[in-house]
């Protein structure tokens, strides 16, 4: 039977302020929640989310086939993270467009909808505002918090921000900071949005025009990252268009135009839906905060120095062929806690997906979560 | 001293029929010669180029300071290529923006400027191009055929084309196709140029715009595949451009727009750079031509078989961290030629610099080629 799940909102008429010197006066979180949550209040596990996910992160819509959360696989009744045993929220992050506040949304200064005006916010920020939603649902304390790529860099920043109220950090595919080249395809993605004439400086809303060219292009280019060349070469290899209708292997279209071989046709695929949906202002928000994050930063780039404040027992799972984090940025984090005498256990799996791994099924990687969430599902 | 380069020209008047069914009536090519063609005419040695240069290979221009061609570390008097015994000929491709017939050129059909009307040219129909060139300059047989990248894969198929004109082949940083993720780069790239509202369908000269926007998109995208995670690290980190302007180090801008990373103002810079000079219909051609590549293909993808054609000795280079052509692609070559009981060098030179070090100063790799031209510079 499928879990059914309910969006729900809450408004906040707090000041938050943010790591940038700006604030938002008010602003509402979109979540939704799995399971219950006992009586002692000890079994939550908080998700977060990545660049391109939601609150969403389990079951169904009522009514709506293929409604699926984006970690269905993971979370739900007699999965890894079992929802009959632990109470799981999915919260999506400020700046998004999926319900949260954000660029699309009325800036109460001025009356008129933010766009590019809305404030640039950091994982940090992020993990502030979840906590603020803890707090109204009257959870202290996560049994865990967990997060595959950014999801993953908020799953540690909690540890690091709150670490009286984290029991257990899941860190999937993720990294202490992102490189030079992680930052350049970031930096590649934005400059095609925003040099996009429909983008209006991100005040595209005003004129009736959605940069499309630009998101399109962002996502090819986040399409490549997140899949190993090894598999998109057993998926795609040279396989021509014209080969999959039926047509001769060796058709050439001798076309610069066209798409010729099916990577093209998959990528232009992916990129006009996600033009379809996806906000601009949210894309340039969310690889922001993936470029700032950096918690090693204020301590001179020591990351045993910054990871020091932990307190919680870590998991951290990493993917072989994941070039966008590469495990050797997993292992910066566990050796950096074991330099701080953390409980670190650490699982490299061999999977051929590349960065995408975190969200496919695989037997290893799923036997891991479930093993290790039933080894903390009674409170320590 | 400095050895003087200068640029010649060569009409072609009789039909060049190109692996499409397309024809080009006549057609010009832009070259340079080095050194001086012996008695016997057994010395020469021909360059191929990459995507994004040109017949100008080595020497600098007269009056011209910072003008040195673009391998002018490899080729010159007493260099690894010496042209004090080699007579080298660098060939600038048809569909090029350098000065060879291509898209910004009159279609003698129509009176009009080609723009995307040029025929997609493949790297057969360059070889076969620069065979016509080597006919008019009286060269029946090539010393050697050079070259890196794309230029390797032309110097690959030269042995194929024309096994009884070549005695050496060299191909560096190359590969006997493309990969899907290869193709997907080159599309992203294609598709930024292809949208940009400038691009006219690929007649912008008539509308008298360049669609740089695209340009500048399509060229951040090499670039970032051009190096090595590890040397983008080294040269950029997360350095931020505060940071080199003597400002703090913890001065983040939190803007999503203004360059914060060096990284980003690096690319941008690059991007700018390259669409002021280059054409976009020929990074449409030459790109294409790039994905085209793949001689195994009308042999059912058997690289040996397709290989057993070639006659010729041959010296392959890679570099351990060039990605986009990587090591291994430069093995599959080696391989199909040693099954074919080819004559075959191989070098794999451990360089930080990812797909760029074909064209960089490294000891190992200029003593390779030095060898191996040194060991030539008598016919066989």
């Amino acid at each position: 039977m499928k879990m059914i799940a309910t969006p729900q909102s809450m408004q906040f008429d707090t000041v938050l302020p943010l790591q940038s010197g700006a604030s938002l006066r008010g602003y509402a979180l979109s979540f939704e929640t799995y399971g219950e949550l006992n009586a002692d209040k000890s079994n939550a596990v908080l998700i977060c989310h990545a660049l391109n996910a939601s609150h969403h992160v389990a079951g169904s819509y009522a009514g709506q086939d293929k409604s699926e959360g984006w970690w269905d696989n993971m979370i739900g009744p007699g999965k890894p993270l079992d929802t009959d045993k632990f109470f799981v929220i999915g919260v999506n992050n400020l700046g998004s467009c999926f319900g949260s506040t954000g660029p699309m949304h009325i800036n109460p200064d001025t009356g008129r909808v933010y766009g590019a005006d809305f404030p640039v916010v950091t994982v940090e920020d992020w993990v502030n505002a979840q906590a603020r939603l803890l707090d109204a649902l009257g959870i202290q304390t996560l049994a865990a918090v967990m997060g595959g790529s950014l999801g993953g860099m908020q799953a540690l920043s909690w540890a690091l921000q709150y670490p009286e109220r984290v029991r257990h950090a899941v860190v999937i595919a993720s990294a202490p900071n992102l490189t030079a080249e992680n930052i350049a395809f970031n930096e590649v993605a934005r400059r095609a949005i925003v040099t996009d004439p429909d983008f209006h400086g991100g005040h595209f809303y005003a004129h009736g025009t959605v940069p499309k060219r630009g998101l399109r292009i962002a996502r090819m280019i986040g399409h490549i990252t997140y899949l190993s060349d090894d598999v998109m070469n057993e998926k795609f290899g040279r396989q021509l268009i014209a080969a999959g209708k039926g047509g001769a292997q060796d058709d050439y279209l001798f076309s610069t135009l066209e798409a010729e071989f099916q990577i093209e046709s998959y990528l232009r695929y992916q990129g006009d839906k996600f033009a379809e949906y996806f906000d601009a202002n949210t894309y340039l928000l969310i690889t922001r905060a993936l470029d700032y994050f950096d918690p090693a930063r204020t301590y001179g780039g020591d990351l045993s120095h910054a990871l020091a404040r932990a307190s919680c027992k870590f998991l951290l799972v990493s993917f072989t062929t994941d070039w966008r984090f590469a495990p050797k940025r997993s292992r910066e984090i566990v050796k950096a806690l074991l330099h701080n005498r953390r409980d670190v256990s650490y699982a490299e799996i061999d999977a051929p997906h590349g960065h995408d791994a975190f969200l496919l099924d695989d037997p290893r990687y799923m036997g891991v979560l479930r093993s290790y969430f039933d080894s903390i599902k009674e409170p320590a």
